[in-house]
């Protein structure tokens, strides 16, 4: 069962929006010398909703090739409806991914009859695990606790990653289980918390930029340190103000995704910090602010 | 510019839910011959949300390939950003479509300002002219009459299917628009009061179903026969009623798209009316009503 | 049953806030002598979320006393649920209004059968005739036409105000009414196509500005002259470009309700154009732009 | 500074929906002899939405009366705007309240300068301390981690009771608050986490049924037995089921308020479970699964 410390890789680009397989590989090797457990390429911190299907196949391919089962490599297959899915199922399934990730449809008017469909056929064709990926700021629709349950028990599910911000409906998922059934939180800032309701790992964007960071938080809730965990997410709920940086002039992916790759290239780990369209870059001021969290962090 | 009848042409399906080439053939015809002004693939009614891009560019090469020059076709691009939009810009300028259809980002959280470059950078790069799609039921996002216009006065956009069911707002564009740039309206029920008001044309997915009744309609509006406008659209909106039929135990896509493709099957245009996964099939029941309804329309 | 043009009343406020008894007959006498049908006193445009019981009472007792039974006049009862607005129905009827505007419950977690025994509560109890405010944007529920022809149909409701933009839905519910309902459209902007679609009337904020233009259109509309009401309603949309010179620097009840009170000062009718708390008042450029809005329009 | 048990107070009614005075009492009695720290009156947990004027005085004079400056008494002051805040306010004052909860503005479109004017002159209007209440369920906004350390820096804001279920912004103002600054959240399910980062107290709608559960949690946590608080907390978690159980045929007021009474009344504490007008009644099957649920958690 699936646990730890499981960042979601961010895509590198090239200046002319490619993708940067140099970086990117040097990026995996950040992350596993960083000590974390597995990998999840393609979720929304890898600007998946960005990248065009070959570039996709790109860096599943890079990551899974270059890991070559060290750990576990899940694949986020982000797309509408289950068709596309599958689609992204099968590349995921050649490159030799461990699992896949799986949201509610999107961009159609889905009734909670039709995610129960959609959950069970990409199960039931996908040919990996799924771990349903529970989004509801992306996909407007929340999935219950009584939904994810009943297709865990039927086998459909082989865990959920968290990022609804719903720690209520999280406890609830983990009290309620009954299956082998792999909670992940997909938070940066209640990680400590979530493992203290009983939740098996997380899956933090904000690992790409100091994942021995949360690994060592991890451990520290593992062998029973709270405090010491709570510690260490205090200081890394701090770094996570990067994130605001870009603020209001630009959308939370802009902002977001913009503040982990800015970060990641004034660390060295990156060659560019570029973005994929339609983002807005950050400027040089805000990456001055970035720069500056950084070193309150430790991390330059 | 675009003005007219230019129906979202449905797409027929077969039982193991592939194109069903000969059917889609079949309702191009049918659209054709009910005296339709262009046509219009790859949007929600044709199930692009549910389409491989296999199966989007089959439907693409059928219509264009069999439509010849006759009519426009419009090709809907429908994706979550800019790169993955372009991709299926290219397929659209290669099959020889006439102009792309092209919605705000979705899933990911987007800025205006994102919204505006998004356009432009498909605009610059797409090969042909774009129309603005305004979806807020699908992008969560609703496309201001200001963006529109400038968006229009620096050659970005050729004009605008609004779907939003807001025609104050859709009234704002028509009087305020200085260039040529085509109003379309995507409602199948205020067609009449949208022509009223300015608008060139009809986008509407009820139009697969009765592509005369809509033609009808805009020939009597052209000709300044309004009374008799207000009729046909009064016959065709008891007609809509189809979409309802499914009601509350299925979603919009579900119980909009089975009717369309029930009706076309009842009317023996297409040889079979699934829907592709993970919709909700109609059952006998409905469909029996929806046959009914089709005969009050004189349909059946 | 109601029809024509029934205006939202302002509500003047004194400098420091009260209402400005004085004004507000001044603006009845302006709305009377502009021809209108009947009065809507205690609706959004009457900024009644922002009245004290006290001050609705007032405003209530002021009209309804100084129109004398020369128009009808309905009174808003706008409050989060039944027996709250039970309270407000008891004093519209002391004050001897002649309908009462009713939305769905609001701030409450509200299920559409609940929305069901609110409007038959206050139908029974209430003591007048109920018209349904279908007002999305505040109280986040769209009213659906089966429940309001259900309603209808149970005598339970006389009519619906529509300010939902929603000119489909409007239609479906002409269409499909059987009993005396009247229907009238809460849009400044679409008044001459929802009468095309057989509406009785509208509720025009913009009608406290410009009550002659609305009683114009109206009367064209009713003996069939189409063109000279669209040509007078299309005049009417330039000027409701007043509501959006406030802008993004506050919210739209500021800025559509403080264009409305500028028009008012300017033209004479009001003392004071100041808003009600926590509105942002627009400056003194905004209300030089508001002006000259109005000198386009022939009406300074 | 508030800390502690704070549980929102329901309001006991009487069959023909009038305020029971004495089961009022009894459950204060109840509440108190539970070992509570203070009391919060005219909350969401109180039907403050559906309760008329008189009876939000009734109210707020029995229990300000009855606990006679024992505790602190906090009054929900629930309302559209500021003018008819601020009139709530004047009654709280007057019956001895020691602190003002406030929302941001509802059913108007509010912009966050109003909603930074609307806190700001009920701090200073309102004569006792002002708690922001986020429960962007009912009002539809989210107040920001920056606008509330704004003006709880500014000395307009005594505190904050988060309902937004964000558990995330909860830290975030936990951690960057400088000035005393009570932070209490209103999720009956995560008051071990939230103590666990910081939060100073708790007001649990469950804490009417089981306030010794709460208060043990409290203590638990403030003494350092966490394992002993999360027991407790895990305990309350399955005990908070019953407010599911009106499911799905009745809106989240309806089940929730409806299941703490139906417990209240089980449990001998108040005379009568009926809720206000229009919520669903719960049903005699869902009554005796409520008994089943606090039979398990030993409390029947």
């Amino acid at each position: 069962m699936l646990s730890g410390v499981i960042p979601p890789v961010c895509t590198p680009l090239t200046p002319d929006h490619e993708v940067d397989v140099g970086s990117l590989v040097r990026l995996v090797d950040h992350l596993l010398g960083g000590g974390v457990d597995a990998l999840f390429v393609l979720g929304s911190s890898s600007e998946v909703a960005y990248l065009t299907d070959a570039q996709r196949r790109t860096v599943l391919e890079t990551v899974a090739g270059h890991v070559g089962g060290q750990v576990p490599v899940l694949a986020g297959v982000i797309d509408m409806t289950t068709p596309r899915v599958l689609e992204h199922a099968g590349v995921a399934v050649a490159a030799g991914a461990s699992g896949l990730v799986v949201t509610a449809p999107f961009y159609t008017r889905t009734h909670p009859e039709e995610i129960r469909v959609h959950f069970r056929t990409v199960a039931a064709r996908g040919g990996l695990p799924v771990y349903a990926y529970d989004l509801p700021v992306s996909v407007h629709t929340k999935l219950s606790a009584d939904l994810l349950l009943e297709l865990a028990a039927e086998g459909a599910l082989a865990g959920l990653k968290d990022s609804s911000g719903d720690d209520g409906g999280l406890r609830e998922v983990i009290m309620r289980r009954r299956e082998p059934f792999s909670v992940l939180t997909g938070s940066e800032v209640t990680v400590d918390s979530a493992l203290w309701m009983g939740a098996d790992g997380v899956v933090p964007g904000l690992g790409n930029v100091d994942p021995q960071g949360y690994v060592e938080l991890y451990r520290r809730a593992r062998r029973g340190d709270w405090a010491g965990a709570r510690a260490e997410q205090e200081r890394l709920v701090r770094l996570f103000e990067i994130v605001r940086v870009g603020g209001a002039r630009m959308g939370g992916s802009s902002s977001g995704l913009g503040a982990f790759k800015a970060a990641l290239h004034l660390r060295g780990i990156i060659d560019c910090p570029v973005t994929a369209l339609p983002q807005i870059p950050l400027n040089d001021d805000e990456t001055r602010r970035i720069g500056k969290l950084l070193e309150d962090a430790g991390l330059l």
